[in-house]
């Protein structure tokens, strides 16, 4: 079994961890939480003090940070985890950051002589739990191979998208269309309301004919439409708002960077924005419905 | 057999009559323009000088006409279809148009005894001449049962969406949330291709995760995906830029009758106003991918 | 003195029509809302009961209405003013309506042998009571030349903007400019100050250089900022959202009917919509800064 | 006089260190391309082979670069500026970067012992070259006092907007402005026209109402309405449609990084990226006009 570092021991980090163990492997963790530290440990996860101090024993790391940022602060400069780990160290960075980093980041590691993918997620906290997590991947063959035993423990659907950075463009391209379409689907839903068409009557017209998108038969934002969705737990994520906004952000950076016109992911963007300043961050990512509606709490 | 006069023989009408000939009914016609009209008398249909003309002879009038103001010009007033038809008439508007205006013609028809329905068609010319069309059926249950014959010639998937103008109401729902999608896909296939993803793994990923539409799995705009795309036929409608236009303007008008919140639609409209103005009106609503990414003929 | 009929006696008709009494003027007039009436009546305004009961003593007619449809009903039709009216009467429609509609009540006017001017007002209560209004007006010369002493009472600023309609087209496309220019502002404003830069040193510099508007020397929409705007007094109109709101939703009609492409004018008329859907259609319209900038009531 | 280092002698910066020249200061100067070297040296401007090579003989360093890539590249790390610098030299970042970038190297000067200001310009390279440049300048008040007279030499108008960053903030901020107000006058100017309006008409009305903007009185995208607008000069630049769309994106990327919501900035940098791409970039930004009204050249 591999030895393998896990850095990000947070809601997504802590589980998708867990799995790794339960399936064999030795974990030796890193966080700056201290509780999250408390909890892996008693799961069995030896913690380290620092990054790099785990890198004398493990030959795969798994990162798990929030963004761009701190993906670099790990990963770059002399102190940083490429500089000290031993050439042929496979990372896989699960994070979801903008492709510039990420590309950046990659470039170092085959500077360094290690194997390196991008594999950000999507299925949530469940997901993570579950062990069904998507993983987007990016990076070179050799790398994708190495890392999908370890990828097809914590998730169930592993997809290779490309070079270095494509694990993320493909991450952050298909949740600009799942944030306008959430939008859109809440604009039309609202709409329909008001001009009396009844919500279920149209959305068993709508989910049959060419307006129809997954965003409508999986998350519907209108109570009473479909069963799982979070419409009917008072819009308790399920995806928060907060995550989607993040995402949608990423998408503008990488469109402003690689000069591609994206004017309706920027408006969903925008509204995401107004959405979460408003305070519904926490909120599901279809709780926009009752902004668009006109009956948001905040 | 029913007697039917239909009012509108062009490049929809005159398909819609003929299937309805084919099935044995007759037909009495009128259309403005004189090749519509010979076109219409060499099918068999009996063509007369004004649409009051056919009253006599039907007892069920279709009508098949551009926008709102045709219908209001045809239906109401003195000398219009309502006032000199046979209390009892079943009218039938297929026309695309204007909620308000719908709604308003409806009520005159109730008032003078008429029974009847907007079903305004999807699928366009080859639904139309294929007896396969998509109605989106508003009125009163009675109206919708006497009628429902006659839909079930000219189309395949006929659905009641509930009372006078509910039908406009679900089309310009429905094509609202396609139009937005259309070009969510245009800008997520562009910005992916700048990142350096390949558009065919690109469709495969996200036409199986949560960006997955029914726009990027029938009509997706970038050639080489979707075999039948208008996209690998330069873009030869299909579903033509200016009918989507349509659609996304009535969808406007819609919500500002409503006082709905529709920023991605306006958004849309707008960038179909654009594409438009460019003289791309012709083009499959799909090509506006080149505008987006940055290509555009025009 | 010309003998005056005024219909449409609200919080602008009245104050208009006063000032025409001051002048010297007899005023016949008409209102649906019985406080009006009363209040026009203790004015020395003799009311009647209906619009066309006043034609028999005026030779002139000014019309303060909501909406395109009020216009269209009080003006068309048999039993309309047009059609009741001694041809030679001189018509001023001072409401703010769609252009299409003006134009139509126009072309009916000329048909009758009227003349007619469309000349919608700005500045609000304060320059209807104060005689202070700007008048942007529409119609042939002679009509302009006719009712020019009239609004002259009425106003302070009048300009002829060219034939049948242009005083609305004028006003809208004004007004469009404005509501655009008070959420760029707003954006700016809340922008900067999340960037740490004092909103009153980036009025210093912004009012002098290249981003500068009349919008941002008179509504500032920052407290503190500008004495006299609305801003210092918790955003107590002035010119109610709800006012910008339906101005905006006029320029839109207008752009649709005229094929017209205007992205950030359809994104400015939804994010009104927004606010105003939000109960905050009775603050001044510079109170939107509250929702973009994080912080609105409702 | 003072002994000044300048990087970066491109069209801006080269009339910009002539004009110091001219003042009596002695240049040493750095460019990677070998024209501007060449340009320099006949300009009698010292040109080395290398930035930091300048530094022995310099007390005061101004950087003209093109963005946060090239500013970090020049000034950070231990072979850069502000390592290799005698303590106390003099940093005039003229360069307009993004927000961020600009702290993190202000915040490096500081730690490093020297003073440093951010100064972006406006006024092109005819404010370059006619030393009427304004600066938006960001730093402590003793580095703005230091670097004052010499800001006076390259320009006209110098404002202190606060601290580090706050010149890049004051500029984007207002640029933003500028660049949604040019949409909208095009929105307008284009709607008019199409609603019957003669443009010098409602010039005439607009520029002395509530829609007035500098863009509108300065930068007419109409032609033959203001005489010195591009628009006369078949929109050569003035300002061009590639440097507004720069500013917009660094407006975007700012308001990301704060979580401010801009709407409105977002869709004219969208809509600038759609001008651009469309190869436009070189034309005057004013040149948006064509693209909304729909007669753009490409």
């Amino acid at each position: 079994m591999a030895q393998i570092g896990f850095i990000g021991l947070g809601n997504m980090g802590l589980p998708m961890a867990r799995n790794l163990l339960k399936a064999g492997h030795d974990i030796t963790g890193f966080d700056v939480v201290a509780a999250a530290q408390e909890a892996a440990r008693s799961d069995g996860i030896a913690v380290v003090a620092a990054p790099t101090d785990m890198l004398g024993g493990v030959d795969t790391v798994v990162t798990m940070l929030p963004a761009g940022e701190h993906v670099r602060s790990v990963y770059l400069g002399d102190e940083g985890l490429l500089a000290k780990a031993a050439p042929g160290t496979l990372f896989l960075d699960c994070s979801t950051i903008d492709v510039a980093t990420s590309r950046e980041v990659h470039a170092e590691a085959v500077d360094k002589g290690h194997a390196m993918i991008d594999a950000p997620v999507s299925g949530g906290v469940a997901g993570a739990e579950g062990g069904t997590l998507t993983f987007m991947v990016g990076g070179p063959k050799e790398a994708f191979a190495r890392a999908k035993p370890l990828l097809e423990i914590m998730g169930r659907n592993i997809v290779h998208a490309g070079g270095a950075g494509n694990g993320q463009a493909a991450k952050i391209c298909n949740n600009m269309i799942l944030g306008i379409s959430m939008i859109a689907i809440s604009e039309a839903f609202a709409l329909g309301q008001k001009l009396g068409l009844d919500p279920k009557v149209f959305f068993d017209i709508s989910s049959a004919a060419s307006g129809s998108c997954w965003a409508m038969l999986n998350h519907n934002p209108v109570p009473g439409i479909v069963e799982t969705s979070a419409a009917n737990r008072n819009y308790q994520p399920g995806f928060a708002a907060a995550m989607m906004h993040k995402d949608l952000k990423l998408s503008q950076a990488a469109a402003s960077h690689a000069g591609a016109a994206t004017p309706l992911g920027a408006e969903a963007a925008a509204l995401y924005t107004l959405f979460v300043n408003a305070g519904n961050g926490n909120l599901d990512y279809s709780a926009i419905i009752k902004m668009i509606g006109g009956s948001a709490a905040n």
